[in-house]
């Protein structure tokens, strides 16, 4: 079957975990609301009664639909046979999903601290103060935690030699910090060797690859989660 | 066996959703930090290598630690036949989790809008901002997205007649809701009828009234997650 894959049109954001897993596995799927615009999802989302997604992103089986992006993860991991099929591992996978959950809260949360309905420009001042502790606490923790869990197996994914959806959300979050905060990225570059590795390997697996270089994949923009903001950068 | 739970012990926070969980479930666990202290669960953090939690909750079982409240919820549900054995069913039931898990975050981002490692008083004008639009705007939004996903079986839990994980969490949220925001809470009580019933059912069950009751349970305070503080209240 085909997936219908329902997320904003315009902007990876939190769509593009999902977009990643079902690319890197050759899973069929149409990305709805390119095709059909942001208000026919609005309209599709409306029509879903008590079950209705609380947001985007959401993926439509035959038989079931799914949302948020850990529990789409698990969804489709579970029914494409991908990662590992032991369970301690896959709590481990999934447990690593849900921090970079919270990693990506805490970026949106940068350009938009006091009001996350509100503009970019009305926060201003308070993102400048919240990005200074972001870049000098928040991603180093972040990422020295990630680069240790990467040390466990021989790689180069979580889970050794086979790749999962925190693999594809890990990839997501080294190229997303280094378009948001190019200054502080190139700065701690040397500090996660495995980080880096594990983004090189991710981008050459074939169907990545493919997919990274076709219109299918949304530039990053400042409408996103990661939004490169010269004012919110810096070196520490 | 009998479990280790590990949280700070001074706070509900959210080791909270874990404890109803393996309260209900009449689960065998020991709050380790409760009797051992916090320093002992940062060595016992410290010590468990690349697979290491990000942070505190975690459960340790004698073959697997687990951490993250929704993967602990899962593994709990899994391990001991919790909730429902339907997958499309347990795909939904995380997927509320998940949603209870981004309403924690930007709870806990209305008192700490800034900075999440500085003082509440550091940032007390920016979170009575923060404050204004999570009542007006946020708190509807998530309860009316509960409220509606209540509607979809006979109740009185999320997925009929068997509590789960999810059914623990959103008692848990009306009740910090409640203490966190009581103005705006009774201006609202009228709108939520099956959340207030589930609220109810949850604290009716034995093994939860006991808890209650009990020691276990800490009160809510100012150094948790939900926290109330009058500047911040208000009826709209």
């Amino acid at each position: 079957m085909t997936y219908d894959l329902w997320y904003w049109p315009t902007i990876q954001g939190r769509g593009e975990f999902v977009r990643l897993v079902l690319e890197a596995g050759g899973i069929g799927y149409r990305d709805r609301a390119r095709d059909d615009g942001a208000e026919a999802m609005m309209r599709d989302m409306a029509g879903r009664g008590p079950r209705a997604p609380f947001a985007p992103p959401y993926l439509v089986a035959d038989d079931v639909t799914v949302a948020q992006v850990a529990d789409i993860v698990l969804f489709l991991q579970d029914r494409h046979g991908i990662g590992s099929q032991d369970a301690g591992m896959q709590y481990w996978l999934h447990q690593l999903q849900l921090t970079v959950a919270d990693l990506i809260a805490e970026v949106h949360a940068v350009h938009h601290p006091v009001d996350p309905m509100a503009w970019y420009r009305e926060q201003r001042d308070e993102a400048v103060r919240a990005a200074g502790q972001f870049r000098r606490k928040r991603i180093p923790k972040f990422l020295d935690h990630f680069e240790a869990a990467l040390g466990a197996e021989d790689g180069p994914f979580v889970a050794g030699a086979a790749w999962s959806g925190v693999d594809m959300a890990l990839f997501q979050i080294v190229a997303g910090l280094r378009y948001m905060f190019p200054r502080r990225m190139a700065a701690l570059a040397g500090d996660y060797p495995r980080l880096a590795a594990l983004h090189d390997a991710v981008a050459a697996l074939p169907a990545v690859a493919a997919y990274l270089a076709s219109e299918r994949r949304v530039a990053f923009n400042t409408d996103g989660i990661f939004r490169h903001y010269p004012e919110l950068d810096g070196d520490g």
